[in-house]
């Protein structure tokens, strides 16, 4: 059976986010996919404002991204780090020349008074994104990790001290009085399938589910909600997640996501590594598709992005 | 006569005067030189505070200027500026990537409610420079040059326009609400000796003569204060200096640039090409010194400055 949606919306953090988006983008019809995204990461550097997660996302859409790391540009350069180095600045957060400029004109337009959301649509469109990327707000959300060593900002958490720190909670600061923005809401309420990509569900798809009225908005769609585990085979394919999963509590596994997320999906789509996780998924009212889902080509985002597309599809006709 | 002075005060603009602001910065003991800057050509770009002449200063006392064009650092790269462009952005201003850490790092400060003559001070320090660095002032003034083409900001006039445009007239807008820092009239008041730097007479030292209360500052000032043509056989060795001159009705020739700065100093230094002018500018009560003025290495930037102290010495004992 062909699919037919012509349009999606999906959730995303960073890199492993970035990559199901880019699939999703080649799989539907130009200007067909909007990207929720995680900004509890966003912080200020030398007066920069900066948004990792946006960053990957539009730098993948645009076919820019670094193709090792995920993250940053193709074909960036560090001298201007070098140069923060001779300045005595600490140059723990690796910023790119090229990157540099991203940070400096979203800066600049914010401070003109304008929000992420427009700053965001006007950096990606000159790049030539025909995907719509939203911030998941326009209010200011820290994600704040607590670690035997205290409260860490998330960047100095995950970039200064790689992850290394036990977690023992995670906090949205001022998620209380953020919201998601009309774009978002408007997004949700019209899109025809919502999909999580597989993003840690703890701080990259978690701040976005935390924003008052989000679950609300998700649960009152009647479009297929589908996840994609960023647990494969007992890890996470990038990032802490799974020890982040552990240390507070979860299940490093499709189920420990699947069981973060039940109420507000319909259906999940878990590696076929995992495949034994799926009858106790399914025990929590959640439709199972066992996949392939690591994403080392091009076309394997496009693959796992047809097979979100074609779940979804299934699931609305049940 | 060996020299005795331990300091000195330099005014200067960007590349001729920072040279000769090294050359003396080599013939002092450390520490004893201060030089005071324009910032009538500080400019916002892309959310961005510039100050072209404080950076090419900065830059060639710290060693780090490009050799072969005198402003920007040696061993820059254009990477930023490739992605200025790919953002759809007017990227005539060459601004590299190491250069554009030292505006983020200017801006961050400025924005945190410091001073420029302490950010300038702070990065100066960070990059092992023991001469003072001072802006002429802590509020904004504008050059604007009065063109054909109507009125035009200095950059624009300056670096995108490649200062093709006849001028008509200059301004400083902003500078009747501007004044001398505290660090700038101590510096003056205190100086065994003022040396005007080879910079431009209206666009770089201009500015700072126009200051309210500097020329009264400099008249107070007992020490000697002698100037370094930078017109030498009829033209300018870099910038616009000579067709400015021209167009504003000056004799483009160091008896032109006396004739600016008579009433204020006390001796001149031509260029040996140019010794018929000594009994016009000896007519005008300037002493005059004859001597080479083109400053190819660093030893001739020392050996200027050495020149230019034992004048002032021999000056000061009329």
């Amino acid at each position: 059976m062909a699919r037919s949606f012509s349009s999606a919306v999906a959730l995303a953090g960073g890199v492993g986010g970035a990559k199901l988006a880019h699939g999703l983008q080649m799989a539907l019809p130009e200007g067909g996919l909007t990207v929720v995204v995680n900004t509890g990461d966003d912080f200020s550097l030398w007066g920069l404002h900066i948004s990792p997660d946006l960053d990957t996302v539009m730098y993948t859409l645009a076919g820019l991204a670094n193709p090792v790391q995920g993250w940053g540009l193709e074909g960036d350069s560090w001298q201007g780090l070098e140069m923060m180095a001779r300045y005595g600045r600490d140059a723990w957060f690796r910023l790119g020349d090229m990157d540099m400029v991203t940070h400096v004109l979203r800066t600049q337009t914010l401070r003109e008074g304008r929000t992420l959301t427009e700053v965001t649509a006007d950096l990606a469109s000159s790049l030539g994104i025909k995907s719509h990327i939203l911030p998941m707000c326009d209010q200011q959300v820290e994600t704040v990790v607590k670690t035997a060593q205290g409260e860490l900002d998330f960047q100095d958490y995950f970039v200064r001290r790689r992850h290394a720190d036990r977690v023992e909670s995670v906090l949205f600061r001022g998620i209380e009085t953020a919201h998601p923005s009309a774009q978002v809401e408007q997004a949700i309420s019209s899109a025809p399938a919502i999909v999580f990509c597989p993003s840690n569900p703890i701080v990259s798809i978690g701040p976005i589910l935390a924003l008052p009225g989000m679950t609300g908005a998700l649960k009152a769609s009647k479009a297929p909600k589908i996840a994609v585990s960023p647990i494969v085979g007992g890890a996470a394919l990038k990032g802490p997640a799974a020890d982040m999963l552990q240390s507070l509590g979860h299940d490093v596994s499709p189920y420990g996501v699947a069981s973060i997320y039940a109420g507000i999906i319909d259906g999940m789509i878990i590696d076929t590594v995992d495949a034994r996780y799926a009858p106790a998924i399914r025990d929590m009212g959640i439709e199972v598709e066992i996949s392939d889902t690591i994403m080392k080509s091009d076309a394997d985002r496009r693959a796992l992005a047809e097979t979100a597309l074609r779940f979804s599809e299934r699931i609305a006709q049940i």
